[in-house]
Formats: C-alpha cells, structure tokens, sequence
C-alpha cells in the first residue's frame, strides 16, 4: 500500500482540540501535513505554531502580523482549498458552521469537535454531507465512542446510552447553586477542556447538545437517547441493539485518543503518549439516571431538539450569551437556565430552515437572550 | 433477499444450550429446520423433542426406542449431513470432539458451546476450519462477546480482558474450601449452567479453559490475555486495541443472546424473550485482577495452555475425572485441583498433536487422574 500524507486544516489551533490535534502530527509526522491553521486570540501560541509547522495558510481573529510564511486566508477559503483532505473544526460556537458549510460543498470531509455546527444545522450540514460524498468524523468523546460502537454493525439501535460526567455541581442541591462562581465551575472533574464546554458540563446543557449532535450523526431518535449518569468519566457510550446487546466504547479520559481516531480512521495505531486504562480507573463503575429537575439547562436542550427548526439555533444563541454573562460574573450560575428559558419560550419556529434562517435564529436569540439578562440583573439589583 | 431456512444439527439438545438453542429456534420457527439431534441420557425429555421438532437424524447415548419418525444415526453422521448448514455443538467434555472434526472436514460451520473441543485440539479444529472454509461460532457468553466486540475491527489486539464471575466461593479465603460439597458449588451466583461448568465456575478452571479457547478462536497470544473479576456477570468480556480504546459487551446474563447471535450472524433480531439491561442491574459494575493463589485450578489451566501440545488434553482428561469424583463425593473440593495438579506434573508432552495423540493424552490423563484421586482418598481416611 502506498503511504499517503493526509493534508489538514485546523481551525482553532490554539485551543484545547486544536493542540491535541497537533499533538497527533506530532507524534506521527510522516503521516500529516498542515495546510492551514486559524486561530481566535491566542497569537502568541498561533505565531509558534506557525513557525513549527509552516502552513501555507492561515487565519487569526485578532489583527497582527502572521509570522512565517503563511498567506492570509478566511477559513472558509482555507477549508475548501484543493490541496485539503481533511478539515479539523475546533473552533466554538457557531465560528465553525461557515467554515464547515464551505468544506462540504467542496466535497471535504470534516473532523468535528465543534458542537454548535450540527446543533444549530444538522439538517443542512447532514444533507450536504450526504450529496458531496463527504464524511463528519466526530471528535467528541461520546460520539466518536458512539462511532466505535457502531463500526461493523448494520441493525437498528435500540438505545443509546449518552454517558454524563454529572459535572462539578452533581451532588450539590440546585437551590443551592445561587452563589456558585464561574471558578467553582471551571473546576471539571476529569476532563480539561475550554471555558464554555466546561460551563456548559455543569449545567448538562452540554449532554443535551450532544444528543442534538447524536441524532444528526447517527439518525438516532430521540426517545431512544437515553442520558446516563457515570461519574468516572471511563465508559463515553454505550449503544444497545435490537437484540439486547451492548456495546461500550471505554479509555481513560484523553481526547488524544477520539482525535487519532479520527484522524486515522479506519486505522488504529499505537501511540505511547496514550496511557492505557488500569485497574486503578476500572476498580468501579456506577450508572444511573439523569434527575432533570436538577438539571434544567438538560431538559430546555433535549426539548429544543425535538421541537427542532431554528429552535436549537436559538438554544445555542442563548446559551453563549448566558454563559458569556455568567463567566464575567454579571448572571448568576441559575441566571443561565432562566435566560435561556425565557429566550426560547419566546422563539418563533421555522420549520426546515435555510442558512439565512438559522442564522436569523441565533443573531434574534443573542439579543433576546441579553434583554433576558438585563432584566434578571436588575431584579436581583 | 430470498428467505432462506437454516438446516441445524443440534448435538446435546437436552442440555442447557440445547434447550435453549431451541427456545430460538421456537421463536423463529420460520427461519430454520432441525435436521437432526443427539442427547445423552435424557431420553424422556429427547422423546418430547424429537415430537415437536421432527428431526429426520437422532442419536442418543442411552439405549431405548426413538419416539416419532427419527432415523438413528451417529453425531459424526449427522454432523456432516449433506442437507445440514450448521452444527451446534453443546454437548460436554469431549464427547464433542469427533463430530467437531467430522462437520468441519464436511465443510459444516459449527457453533461451539463446548468448551474442551478447542482446549484439546484447538490448533486441529482451526486448522481444519481454515482449510475447510468454515467457520466456527462461539456461543459461550465470552467468546460471544469477543466476536461482537472485535466486529468490523482489524487493528491489532493489545488485551483481552476475560471477564470472570468469580464463583460461589470468591470471598472465601481458599483453605477454608476444604469441607465445601457439590451443594455449595453448584449453587452459582448468577448463571445456570450443567453440573460440570458449574463446578468449573467455582474453581476458575473454567476461566482458565476459556482463555486457551479464546486464544484459537481468535489468535490472541496468552501474554494479553488477562482475567478480570467482575462479580456482576454483566460485562462478558472486553477488548483492548492497539490505541488504547476498549469496546466491552454488555447484557443480562441469558445464554439465549449469545445463541441467538451466532444463529442469525451477521444479523441482531428483536427477541421479546430476551429481556434488556435496566438500571437495577447497571448501577455497579466492579473489576479487578484475579487472585492466583487463592484459584489454583485456572494457573494450572494458564499454564496447560501456555505449554500446548497435549498438556491442554491432559488438562480436561484429569478435571473430567476430578470433579466427576467431586460431584459423587469421593474426594474434596480441594482434591479437585491436587488431582489435576498431579497429574499434568507427570504428563509426557507431545508438541503439534495430532487427533490420536489428543486422545491418546486425555486417555491416559483419565487413568492417572483416577489413581491420584485414589491416593488422596488414601491419605485423607
């Protein structure tokens, strides 16, 4: 078999994803090359990246000057360059959906860390996929679990267990999250990840995105999505099928492993930067069912789902805005769930939306949500 | 898709596996025919069988007249039958062994609950198999779990974690067995099995037997494969790939899940019969490394299987004849693994056996179980 060089972008490079990504090339550096990096703010990291892997593209939020070679690019034009394989999305928020939208009309399969892009247009993106004969690689490590758990197998699914951490706050009383700081709950568990995903661990909003995500990935309805409470972070899925058996997906938790993966796939190789699950992890393992009242963010994303159209655009909308108010401490931990509540109870659905619409969605959500806001600041002033 | 009937041939049908072979076979009475049967001694629930599935083959191992329209025949005939498609082999000991090489020499898939065909001649059967185009199908919860987990994967296998129950009598320190009857060992925690398993079960030789059959049935070198306890019996084995991620199968423990698997490969099928995983049974799951001190009839079954050659057949042969002698009274639980023990101690190892050496060695294993068993007994009155 001859070797081939598979050629990259990366989006958000100089995030959490984004640098274990290049952890990977890293690690295999005859496998990969980097055609495009793009970075948010972090330019100190970007320009490093820059000179260590000399990209012939590239793309920061922030203005400077690029050092190194690279040529100014938009992600969408670096994602659909023809010199491209793969295009790895981790960036947050919705920056990642023009960029994906730009790769798949151009026939560019994708690696996704970026839940918002299949929130907010599951539809759209799913579709595209499937007319371009292009792939959505999930990074996630539940979906890449799911992925795994899926691979060789054709019959129907009858249950997927989404396994949830709990996050930091799962054994706190919910009345009694009022005073919870935004450091309190940048304090994960298990898992180090970005500011936003981590807020959204402590309210399970997160969870309810990625069943959003798993029935776009995987066409699994929703009532067969079933969330699963297990604390140890270990067992990232679990899928069950028609004939009553299970398969779990487990590894201790690294998203070096979902990311090469990905990036490998259907190969899997081994790295020794990734350390193996002893018994040490395995000694216990408990799961139980998710207790909604106690996670309110988790049943208004699940609900948002299901009702479909703009209205998880305008959950993802929502969200950031409230998330953003809280982590600069002007909301409160329990503002974000109200805020969110407020603001959907509010959306006018469209059903089977355009572009255009679920963009409308989630720009009329950032302000409602804002309005939401203010007004909560206000009552508690 | 033509629907196409399977022709079975189900040999030890009044055991355990047997009867619940054809609980599916009576859920999906549309999907095969039963072409022939064989039991041991079970001749009054046989007559009932060979009724209601008129089978034009039977075979039993007492004598006694054939109820309904079954032609005699022997389980080598029967197995390698022109009009048979499959060969469920769930006899015990090594009753099976001849009709396992007499359907694969036909060409005939075989579905294995007995465990001692592969521990004998593992390296004949798959030989013959590979030769012979057919495959051969575990039915045993582990191996079953194996094969699902290791579906659609062709990466490299780092690990077999082989789940164990762990017995009856995992919490009780080993000296104190020593007055243990028949009674406590065949009071299993969670699965319901024939005498000799059962027994097995509580001495983890069964595990060690499983290990060298997973070792043949899917090439997994003795060095990575590793026994775990897992009291729940709800994991039924696990895999570990070159990449550090595991995939685990999970289901209540019903032997009709993994019968049905290998029935209906590559196909799942609902089966209103076979009940689903709940919350009771998941909320703990516990693993840890297997004592050796405390179960030395799986170190001595490791060991068999690491030397090979005819130590494996030697291995059955003495534990036959140990816990028949258990099972009747005559020597202690403890005597079980003294006997075998002594036995392998002085066996003669023949490297590449073939079929009259593997019998030849379990013959002789028999004969010197038995003496040693007699010196114990000496010993002890």
């Amino acid at each position: 078999m001859e070797h081939t060089v598979q050629k990259l972008v990366i989006l958000g490079s100089t995030g959490s994803i984004g640098r274990q990504t290049l952890d990977i090339v890293r690690a295999f550096p005859n496998d990969f090359q980097i055609v495009g990096l793009a970075c948010g703010d972090n330019i100190s990291q970007f320009q490093k990246q820059l000179l260590e892997f000399k990209p012939r593209l590239a793309f920061a939020n922030s203005p400077g000057p690029l050092t190194g070679q690279a040529q100014f690019s938009t992600m969408e034009d670096m994602a659909s360059s023809d010199d491209v394989d793969l295009v790895i999305i981790a960036t947050t928020g919705r920056a990642g959906l023009g960029p994906a939208l730009s790769a798949l009309k151009a026939g560019k399969s994708i690696a996704l860390a970026n839940k918002e892009i299949l929130v907010m247009a599951g539809e759209l993106i799913t579709e595209l996929a499937r007319k371009a004969d292009a792939r959505i690689l999930p990074i996630d490590s539940e979906h890449n679990a799911i992925w795994q758990c899926l691979r060789g197998e054709d019959s129907t699914v009858s249950r997927l267990l989404l396994t949830a951490s709990g996050g930091p706050f799962y054994d706190i009383p919910h009345e009694d999250l009022i005073n919870t700081t935004a450091e309190d709950a940048l304090n994960h568990p298990t898992w180090k990840m970005g500011k936003k995903v981590t807020i959204d661990s402590a309210t399970l909003l997160n969870k309810g995105l990625e069943a959003i995500e798993a029935h776009w990935l995987f066409g699994i309805p929703y009532p067969k999505i079933e969330i699963v409470i297990h604390r140890q972070s270990i067992v990232h899925s679990m899928i069950e099928f028609e004939d009553g058996s299970l398969k779990a997906q487990m590894s201790i938790p690294d998203m070096h492993l979902p990311i090469q993966y990905a990036l490998f796939y259907p190969q899997r190789l081994k790295n020794a930067g990734i350390a193996r699950l002893t018994f040490d992890e395995m000694r216990t393992f408990t799961f139980e069912p998710v207790n909604y009242a106690q996670f309110p963010c988790l049943k208004l994303a699940l609900e948002a789902g299901r009702k479909g159209g703009t209205y998880p655009a305008a959950l993802c909308g929502a969200d950031e805005i409230a998330v953003e108010l809280f982590l600069k401490n002007q909301i409160s931990f329990l503002d974000i769930e109200r805020v969110i509540e407020k603001t959907l109870s509010l959306h006018q659905n469209k059903a089977r939306p355009r572009l255009e619409d679920i963009i409308e969605a989630d720009k009329w959500a950032r302000k409602t949500a804002a309005g939401a806001a203010r007004k909560e600041i206000k009552c508690q002033s």
